[in-house]
């Protein structure tokens, strides 16, 4: 049976990055026997312009429907000032909840070909791999109660709540322990246990779920240290595991180590090998429909796809290897460009990957 | 009236660090008319150990009455698997709280002669002078409800509460304008609006700020961009201003841009002038007692204090100039050393900056 695919673009640059993603699914299903079926939904700024909503029904659905999401990019200054739930990153947060995608893999990998992009000197930098696992669906993120009032002092109040059981930290400890070993062997949680509470039981757990796996080695971090860390010697770490918000601020600040943060994918995962792939950056509003964005972090969030879903590492290898000849080549998108390198738009781009497959 | 000062060691390498600082203020009072009477007391792991309260009454009632808190660094795995209030650390958040210190300024500051030991690109951190003005006595850290329990599935669940009302909202905003005002006239407020009802009260309170400061640029980006920023190009900050927590990953990133964590100062301060000054690095136990740790960061924090506290910008400017001298001269303690320089011990450095005045 045909794996279904659907397709969010989504805003600003997600469109025509979508474009090249699915020129490379296509390309592999008539040349290298990928049983897939392609579909397409609203999401976000688009979905709220046409039907109010930044997640509507019919987009739910057809994500419920599918084995694998292709995400886009949402967002832009057009929709800055509505409500909280009615802008375009509400649509995302619901359906990483409604689908139940409470693990988010998120690569921090220089490529050799761009250590000059990085902010940081060469040897800092050169050969990092850094995996983080954030938790998805849970936390401060979700956590009730949370909202705005006015409190008996007559001023405006606001509130959210980080929140953790014990059976959402152990899943999330699993999937990364697992993810781990398959790695370096080592594993780095992230908590501020000093403080919180929350934390407190965060670490608990992680040290009880480390007796099931002796092989692999658990560290603590405090996350302020670990976002200095990052800084001072990010190759120190190899798996990384944390909650929702400190994952959504270590995880950019480690992809934006790369310096090339328009060639980093990620994954969402729900328990059952379901998965939502999206490139790292954002819209890009100012440079939307320019056909100059870098569509390899979302042909990169399709290698994620075959290897974490489609069951296809053959292809997934493939699929880098390609991306690895481009830069080998010497193209580059505008925002990786150096002075030996030629300018490729993001069409050129995503041909040639196809041409390479 | 003599300024009262009380000196509060700590744990590591605090005491060490603390005699050199206060070798700076005799030699300030008996050579250039500072008017001071210091005192000392227990904070920390020390006051565990001694009093077996990591803020003993004595201590507390010590630190009201002083004028400002000269304090080193506290905490060490000796306490680390202790409950939480008995851990170093909550000595320190419960003296924050007492005395309501509500404005944590933390520079983060490239001295020209330590370029070399940024993990950044030359040209990217050159000449950083960036003022992150963090909350310190709301959000996260101290919002009620927190605790574990088991709930309704039987299972150990944790929360902590990120509240913030308008008031605490505006009081450190106009701290962070103030700052901002008198330094390069642009403010960045960071904060989650686009998930957390907290951060939308928080943009909203300083929006309505700006108002009142039509001079002062108002910008706002969200944590997981500015986690980004930072490393892709930190020059962009002047001044910026956000939580508690946000302000404690942040300002830790932002400090370890400068590479050199052991030279910044920060302090922490109340409606009225008085302030906790403390080093932002922590007590680095494993090389306590060695005579090798920087003392300039608690030096300048020293100088910190002449400004806000003392009113004695004057003597801040000496204190700030010597250890620019001591730098041009080339002398190192061993985190800052390079090959063309000689190392210092604590004692030599501090030696040098008293030399100097
Ligand atoms: C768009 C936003 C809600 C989202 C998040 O905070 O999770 C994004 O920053 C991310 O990391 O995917
Ligand atoms: C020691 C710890 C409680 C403290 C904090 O988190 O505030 C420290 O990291 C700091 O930034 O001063």
């Amino acid at each position: 049976m045909s794996a279904k695919i659907l397709v969010m673009p989504g805003d600003g640059v997600g469109p025509e990055i979508c474009r090249e993603a699915v020129r490379v699914l296509e390309a592999l299903a008539s040349d290298h026997g990928l049983d897939i079926e392609l579909d397409e939904a609203l999401v976000g700024g688009a979905a709220i312009d046409a039907e109010g909503d930044p997640l509507p029904e019919s987009s739910l659905a057809a994500a419920r429907a599918a084995d694998a999401v292709l995400f886009g990019a949402i967002g832009g200054p057009a929709w800055d000032s509505q409500p909280r739930d009615k802008r375009p990153e509400s649509g995302l947060l619901r359906l990483r909840a409604e689908l139940g995608l409470f693990a988010n893999l998120r690569p921090a990998i220089l490529y050799p070909q761009l250590a000059h992009v990085s902010a940081l000197k060469r040897d800092i930098v050169a050969g990092l791999d850094i995996m983080i696992v954030r938790e998805l669906t849970g936390g401060i993120y979700f956590g009730k109660p949370s909202g705005m009032h006015t409190n008996a002092n007559g001023r405006r109040e606001a509130f959210n709540t980080m929140r953790y059981d014990e059976a959402e930290i152990e899943r999330i400890g699993r999937a990364a322990f697992d993810i781990a070993r398959a790695r370096g062997g080592r594993l780095c949680s992230v908590d501020k246990a000093n403080v919180l509470d929350v934390s407190q039981l965060w670490r608990d757990v992680m040290n009880e779920l480390s007796s099931d796996y002796t092989d692999v080695e658990l560290t603590h971090m405090y996350v302020d240290n670990a976002a200095m860390q990052l800084v001072r010697a990010p190759k120190q770490f190899d798996t990384v595991v944390t909650g929702n918000l400190f994952g959504d601020i270590l995880s950019d600040a480690a992809a934006m180590l790369t310096g090339s943060i328009g060639m980093l994918p990620s994954a969402s995962m729900d328990a059952n090998g379901k998965g939502l792939y999206e490139p790292v950056h954002g819209s890009a509003p100012d440079i939307a429909g320019q056909d100059v964005a870098n569509p390899l972090a979302i042909i990169l969030s399709v290698a994620m796809m075959l290897r974490y879903t489609l069951d296809r590492a053959d292809l997934a290898d493939k699929v880098e290897n390609a991306v690895g000849y481009a830069l080998d080549r010497g193209l580059r998108t505008r925002d990786i460009v150096d002075d030996e390198t030629q300018i490729a738009s993001t069409q050129e781009m995503g041909g040639a990957i196809v041409d390479m497959l």
